[in-house]
Order: C-alpha cells, then structure tokens, then sequence
C-alpha cells in the first residue's frame, strides 16, 4: 500500500465511485437478485466496461460495514482497526472528536442480589421498544451531563442499545467491559490495561454508578452495560496517501461518520437517490473523487426480502444509471460493499460484482450481462477491496510508473 | 519465495521463457493488438497450452522495465529494489561491479547568479541534441579520467541525459540528489546520509565542480545535475535459487544487465530474431533455463502505433513460433512483461496473456486464441508475475513435494 502512496499523483481526471449497499446476492430458482433483475441499462454499461469481483476481506470472511467501506477505501481493516464503540457513535450520528472515548450500551436488568437476570432487559419475552430506549437515555442525559471535567453525551439506538461518548481531557481507549457477555454474574467493574485509561475507568465506573442510581426504582431496565470502548482511530487521509480531493454523499450516519474518517468532505443531500445524483453533479468541479452510497438495498437483504431487493435494482438501473452515466466522470465504478443475501438475511461472505468503466479498459468478449456469474469471466478477475483503489487511481492515470 | 527455494532440485529439463516485452494492449474497434492480429501458430499452440494472465507487480500498477523483469524472475521488486543510477547505467551497455556507485545525470543550464535556468539545458525551447550529449560526455571523459583514487566513467543518453559510473574503494550509494528538481535554484551539494559515504559525497561534489569548470565557457548546458544514487543491488542469483543453469539472448543492454543482475550467462547474438532462436539453438545443450527477449512490440506500443504492433506479432507468429516450438522444451512459456497499449504510448498495469506448454498442463476447453480476453478463461488464471518461476520450475518437473 506504501508503494500506492509513493505513486500517486494528482491530475485533472475524476473518479466517482458508486455503492450498492450489499449488493452480491445468491440465487432463488437459478438466478441472484442481481441475475433476476430486468436492468437493460447495467447490461449495456457492462458490455463495455471492465468486469470483475471484490473479495470483502477474504476468502469467507463476513464484514461489518465498517471494516468493508475502509477496505474500499484502501484502508486493509485488519491494519487500520476502527473499534466497535465508534463505528456505534459514527452510527447513530455523532461526531466524534480526536480525543473522545466511545462505548456500546445496553439497558439490562439486575436482580435485589445485584446479578444480571437479562442482559437486554426484556418484558416478558419481548426486547425493549425503541420508544423506552429513548426515554430513557433522555433521562439519564438529564441527570448525568458531566462527570468531573468530562462531559458525557448518550444517543439512543435499536430496542436496548445506546452509546455513550465521553468527551473531555486525559481520556483513554484501553478499557475493559462491564458487560460480563454472561447472565447470572454481576456486571464488572471497568479496568484500565493501560496507566494511561485511569482516569478513564475512574470516569466510566461513576457514570455506571449514577446510571443504576438514576434508574433503581424499575423493575426491568434498572441498569446499563458497557463495552467496545474505543477512541477515534488516526487514519491517514485520502488526500495524504493518493493526494485526492475526496467527497462523500451519503444518506446515512454511519457512512458519513466513515468517510469523515479518512477525510473525505461530506455533502449535505435530502436522502434521495435523485438528490444524491443531483449533489455530485452540484459538486462534480469541486472534488476528484466522488464516493456515492445507496443503502436500501443491504436493507432488503436483511429482511429476507428477494423480490424488493430485485425491485430496488430496477429501480436504481431504470432511473439512476443513466444518470450516472451522464454525470461523464473519468471512471465509473459500480459494486458493493459485501454481499447480503435475502437467502441468509445477513451479510456474507461472496464476492461481490464489479463494474468499471474508462477508455483504458478491456471490455468482456460475449459478456452482456452484470451479475454475479457473468463477473466471473470479467476481465479484472477477483480483487481484493483494498486493492481497488489502486485500479480506480490507474484508470484515472493518477499513478506514476514505479521503477525505470 | 523461500518456499520454493527449499524445495528446487536440478534435472535435465529445459525452460524456455520468451517474453514479448509490452505484450498487452488494449482495444480498438473491440480488438487489442494481439487480438487483431493474424496468428494462427500462436492460437494453435494457445489450445493445447494452458492460459492465463500475469499481473506484473499488483493491481493498478504499471511497472518500469526494471522492476517488471525482475519479478518475471522470482524477485518481487519491493523486496529487491534496483536503484535507478543502475538501471539507466545498464541500459546504456556499462557493466556495473559490485563497489560501483552509479548516477544519473543531465546537463543543465545555469545563469550568472549559479541559480538554475534549464534543467534539462534547453535551447530555444528546443530539446538538446543527443549529437551534443555525445561530444560533452567526451569532452568530460577526456578531462576527469579519475578523482583521487576513483575511476569516473561518463556514458551519454538520450537528448541531456547522460549515465556516470565512479569505480574504486571504498564507495557507497547513501547520498542526496545535487538536481534539487526545480528551476531559479542553485544546485544542491551532494551529501551523504551514513557515514560509509562521506568519500563518495567528496567525490561527488570534487565531480560536480570540475564539470562546472570543463563547461564554463558554454552559454548552455554549463552544468551538470546528478540524482538516483545507485549501487549494484547483492541478488542471489538464480542458480543459488532455484538451482538452475541460466541464459540470457537479449539484444538490448538494460536487458543483458538485468540478466547479469541475477546471475544469467549472456549470450553473444545479432540482434535479430532469427539470431536469437539461432543462438538458442546453438547453446541448447549447455543451460536448463533461457531467457529470450523481443524489444520491439514495446516500442511500437510506445509509438502509439496499433498496427505497427499487430504486424510485430503477425511476423513473429508466422516466422518464429514455429521455430521456437520446434527448439522442443520441456517447458515454453510465452508472455510479456507488462502491456504497452498503442491507446496509452505508454506502459501500463494491465495483466498480460500468458501462455505455457508442457505435457502437464491442463489446456481450455473450447478457447483456441491466445489473446488478453481469451486468457481470461484460461486454467492458470491470475497469477502474480513473482510467482511464475514457481510455475515453471513445476512443469519441468523441478520442485518437490512440500512435507509428507
């Protein structure tokens, strides 16, 4: 990657890189989402442009959204770790600042012996509703703003979860859980494995103390677990390692939070697809390198749903293609992050389709199709996702020739 | 790679590895260059082979002939680097021993004040003529013989370029550019960065200054520039690897050198292709393993002249294939060592059409071309050009079994 780095250079050429969120699929009656999909646009792009597959991470190796879009950006997550607590915070939409220190919450329920009867404080078999979740991070944020000189921010999630930032001087990331990942034990106290986290473990067991204080008097939900502290990991910017320009557009938080990671400028857009296509052309002279993601489709996926997924990629080939196409950037590139199956209701493993298209690519003989198995015989072969910048940066010609 | 060292035993099986230097290209009118050509021989032979594509140093990277050779060989480019002062004194035909210290020069341009005017001593806007590197070289070979104790020895390049080799004790390559690589600044000094090359950098500048002196008098070109301070890179070679007694008919030096480099016998031959196949021919009984150059594809990709590279190849396949195969090795792999696509005069990163033949290939089913497209259904696939001698050593039956 080093090598990419001391090759780059910039020039006038751009790049917008497009993600379908969860894009690769498995077949349902012979054929993919992907495969099932009537996209005539997609197959005549594919006709002529460079087809291959994106390995994730590698072989059978299942990423998190995180780890994905870093590897895509050129960031191999097994080098450039991003700890669970702030892909969390990024998540919900907070901004997290250098020195900040962020960990996962769940609301759970103690028993009069002070020992963990549900880890996510169900009612009666059912998970917690989001609505209670809310309320009762509002109160804690209430009566919790500070501790010491260290200011404490709470933003709700899903059902029992939440995130906690703590935010203020001296914070340090090496922090053990309370959360024991176990029921029928009392939850832990916070440890620091490093003299510098002191003060952090100072500071995360009083918010745990106040928090069970604020909430004693329930029955469920009368306490909170932490875990997955971690700080803001210092990645090099996109601008450092391929002396880009680099701009985001991108609906959701947690996509947004990423790209500000490796500093990319995130455009405001209204959530639409028409609005996102609309921004980059807004915006097109101002940067070099475009990332574009659409999340809906990984959303069909996970709820199993073939046919909306199917649906959703008509849709984005029927009215977004040509568009994209007439945005007449340098290098297009049309993949995903990962794949995520209706069949499976999860991310996967499977390699996921890739398009490319640029003068300086080699077009597929009797390929017409963009799918998973017409990618197979796609001229770019399989890649690993931390290679494609690389690939991207060469069809812009931003790479210098390494060696004489 | 040390791997494979272990597990390399010598026998009586012989490789030829041809390359077509620039070998992959890219489309015109749907076609590459060795698409388009004419070459029944080489489709003949691509159906009984096994196919595939080399990628020559990682995706996106387009390689120097240097580094590009150098993998073709077994040694990745990033583990091995080849300094550039060597590669450019090998290409212009100087042998270089181990304690030499080799640079790369340009005369230059300097105004009264002894700021730079012209790095690359131009006049009238025009480039200078190569005519006039010939005679300056001469002239400053004929007047700085030797500094001290260390033989200089000043070849010419092409246009301002010229390659300067010092030879004696004590020497060593740790030292700072003097072409600080702008305009309206002074030349720098040549300083070391160990210790080990103090006497190197006092030869340096004692070498700077006398040109000044032999140029003085010049309205242009009255000063030198040197950069890419190189010594001879300690290669193990390629008997020590793999085992193997290895040649080299190359008619370009760079090539010879880079042979040299690792240990290859240069063959004496005329700089024709027929010569070359004559001289491996000849030399047959003597080598296991040869090497056997074609420049002139590269070049006329270089020129940005598709056809002039189709009828390269078309001559190549209906004079020589048929000799070469005739030459019966065991093993014959044809290939390039990076493409030249006329669309880019230029080098570039494309993967490049690998062909082998031996008994123990599996060839393709119902692919009967040898071309960038076709290969892509190849049953060798992919593979990095640092592992092909793994490959090749393989088929000629050279590699034991790893463990029980």
């Amino acid at each position: 990657l080093n090598l990419i780095e001391n090759l780059a250079q910039p020039n006038e050429r751009k790049i917008l890189l497009v993600i379908l969120d969860g894009l690769g699929g498995l077949p349902r009656n012979g054929k993919t989402e992907l495969e099932t999909a009537w996209k005539p646009n997609l197959d005549r792009l594919a006709a002529r442009s460079g087809l291959g597959l994106v390995i994730p991470i590698g072989p059978g190796i299942t990423p998190g959204s995180g780890p994905a879009h870093l590897a895509l950006w050129g960031y191999d997550p097994r080098q450039y770790p991003v700890g669970r607590g702030i892909l969390e915070a990024l998540g919900v939409g907070l901004e997290v600042g250098e020195d900040d220190l962020c960990a996962r919450g769940n609301f759970a329920t103690v028993g009069p012996d002070g020992t963990i009867v549900d880890r996510r404080a169900k009612k009666d078999g059912d998970r917690m509703q989001t609505e209670l979740c809310v309320q009762l991070c509002a109160e804690l944020q209430r009566q919790i703003p500070k501790i010491e000189d260290v200011e404490v921010i709470i933003r709700p999630g899903k059902e029992h979860r939440f995130v906690v930032v703590f935010r203020g001087p001296g914070l340090a990331g090496d922090l053990s859980d309370s959360d024991p990942g176990t029921e029928n034990v009392r939850p832990l106290s916070v440890r620091q494995s490093s003299p510098a986290a002191a003060k952090s473990a100072m500071i995360a067991n009083a918010f745990l103390e106040r928090c069970a204080a604020v909430l004693a008097n329930r029955e469920q939900a009368n306490s909170v677990l932490l875990r997955g502290w971690a700080q803001r990991p210092r990645l090099p910017s996109l601008q450092e390692r391929y002396q880009l320009n680099p701009a985001c557009v991108a609906a959701y938080p947690m996509y947004r939070g990423l790209a500000r990671l490796v500093g990319m400028t995130v455009l405001d857009n209204d959530g639409t697809w028409a609005g996102a296509i609309e921004t980059v052309r807004r915006h097109k002279a101002e940067y070099d390198f475009f990332f574009l993601h659409f999340k809906e489709l990984d959303q069909a996926g996970e709820d199993g749903d073939f046919d909306r997924k199917v649906e959703l990629i008509e849709e984005f080939d029927d009215e977004f293609v040509p568009r994209l196409i007439e945005l007449g950037f340098d290098v297009l590139c049309i993949t995903g992050d990962h794949s995520t199956p209706a069949l499976l209701r999860a991310h996967s493993w499977h390699p996921v389709p890739l398009l490319l298209l640029s003068p300086y690519v080699r077009p597929q003989i009797q390929v017409e199709e963009f799918g998973e198995r017409a990618c197979v015989r796609g001229n770019i072969g399989y890649i690993a996702a931390a290679e494609l910048m690389a690939l991207l940066l060469a069809h812009a010609l931003k790479l210098k020739k390494f060696g004489a």
